[in-house]
């Protein structure tokens, strides 16, 4: 916060910050106990950044996020905003020193200002997540980290018909975990839901790309443990439109483990970048 | 080895094993101290495997590989085979058994039976190495424990004309470790070298492609070394032919870190299989 002030087009007097600083993280979520600051003594990334953050400006440093990742959730784009105090001027070698302070296993990957108001989470357009699946007897080795094991081979096509009765919206209770589901609004609108084979590091693999504005709590992992079981054959495609109905967590297939999920990337609006 | 014998071309007798076991190996090199067994209580692949073998087979087992690989090295399609023992019949589960017996680190990913007399390190005709490089100020994440880092953006035109003179048939002397040299024989044919961009797990590298029929101690490290020197400017790419020609591995570039190799995949005749 400044001293300084302005009209916000309601009136009311604001705080008039000189600006927002932007970074983008990947990270292991192997090594972290999820994304938010927990109880003192369990390593979360937010309590690593915001650290390495507070030695950097000398000051206690607050971060907003894009989307909190549960304990093993991996991001190739998580995207967190602070207000900069007038007088900061990060250099360009911000994002190197906060990659020096915090290593290992979570990256700054890009660092940029904003207008002052920017929320890296009231902004966000949409998000996209990604989940990785091997299918087969063999098991991954250097996507092991980045993907969850399934024996059997998974019917792709299947999977897909069961996806597009997901995608549009939908009343998504049934895919959020009981307790965070409790007299909230569980309605979201999924944009897409693609569903692909890919080979990377020479492994074989599935990959479930899901874009949306917004997410409930465990609700892509609740999505790809329900698709697992049409793409298993132990319910046809469109089980899950009953699933949907149901509205209960009962109705729908297993959490998919944590650390098949990586949050991929935040869509922002062009204009909010200084 | 089993009692019967039969004629060689050249009319001596030789024992006739019923066949060999065809192993197809990826494991992840930062684990282990190499391929090859050491001393008792280091770990190696080589170790790891045949107490597997021997746990599943009863008896000794020895493995012959395609290629040692040095600490810290990976392996996508490294190959080992041992000779079976008359009536010794692996069913389908062999690679589930052993797969379950040596977790974590290296998985058996093909099982096959050649021709007796086969080998896995005489009998290959290309053996191809992979090199991935992450150059720029942003460490790799999901790719950090197979590629070297590198900070400087690499010139990869100039990396690739180098790259055009090491192909072909010369003394690689200059890209041997000094005492495996010594009074050898270091002529080798690289078949190719190919230097593309790629981007997977979201996080882009440049990846060196090797494919010759033999290779010496840390050749490709040592090649990935000096093509190194090329791309980030401190030689023209006509130095490695001086490389060449010194014939002194103090004239090379560094032998490039051991987590950036992947051992990627050895070719054999077709009809070595049973």
């Amino acid at each position: 916060m400044t001293n300084a002030t302005s009209s916000s087009s309601n009136g009311i007097q604001m705080p008039d910050p000189a600006s927002v600083m932007v970074l983008t993280l990947a990270y292991n979520g192997e090594l972290f106990h999820g994304f938010a600051r927990q109880r003192e003594g369990l390593l979360t990334v937010q309590s690593l950044l915001e650290d390495a953050l507070t030695r950097r400006f000398r000051r206690p440093v607050e971060v907003v996020c894009a989307g909190r990742t549960d304990a093993g959730v991996h991001a190739r784009g998580q995207v967190v905003s602070f207000e900069m105090q007038e007088g900061e001027k990060p250099s360009g070698l911000l994002m190197r020193s906060l990659n020096g302070l915090m290593k290992p296993g979570v990256v700054v990957t890009d660092a940029r200002r904003a207008r002052a108001g920017f929320s890296a989470r009231f902004d966000a357009q949409t998000r996209e997540y990604r989940y990785r699946v091997v299918d087969g007897p063999i098991p991954p080795l250097a996507l092991g980290a980045f993907a969850w094991h399934v024996r059997k081979k998974l019917d792709l096509d299947a999977m897909r018909q069961a996806a597009a009765l997901l995608a549009g919206q939908h009343d998504f209770e049934s895919f959020c975990l009981t307790d965070s589901a409790k007299g909230r609004n569980t309605v979201r609108t999924i944009d897409s839901i693609d569903i692909e084979r890919a080979v990377e590091l020479g492994e074989e693999y599935i990959e479930v790309r899901v874009v949306g504005k917004a997410f409930l709590h465990s609700m892509v992992r609740t999505m790809v443990g329900t698709l697992y079981q049409v793409g298993v054959g132990a319910h046809e495609p469109e089980w899950v439109s009953d699933v949907l109905a149901a509205r209960s967590r009962a109705s729908a297939g297993q959490t998919a483990p944590a650390k098949g999920l990586t949050f991929w990337h935040v869509e922002y609006p062009d204009d909010v970048w200084l």
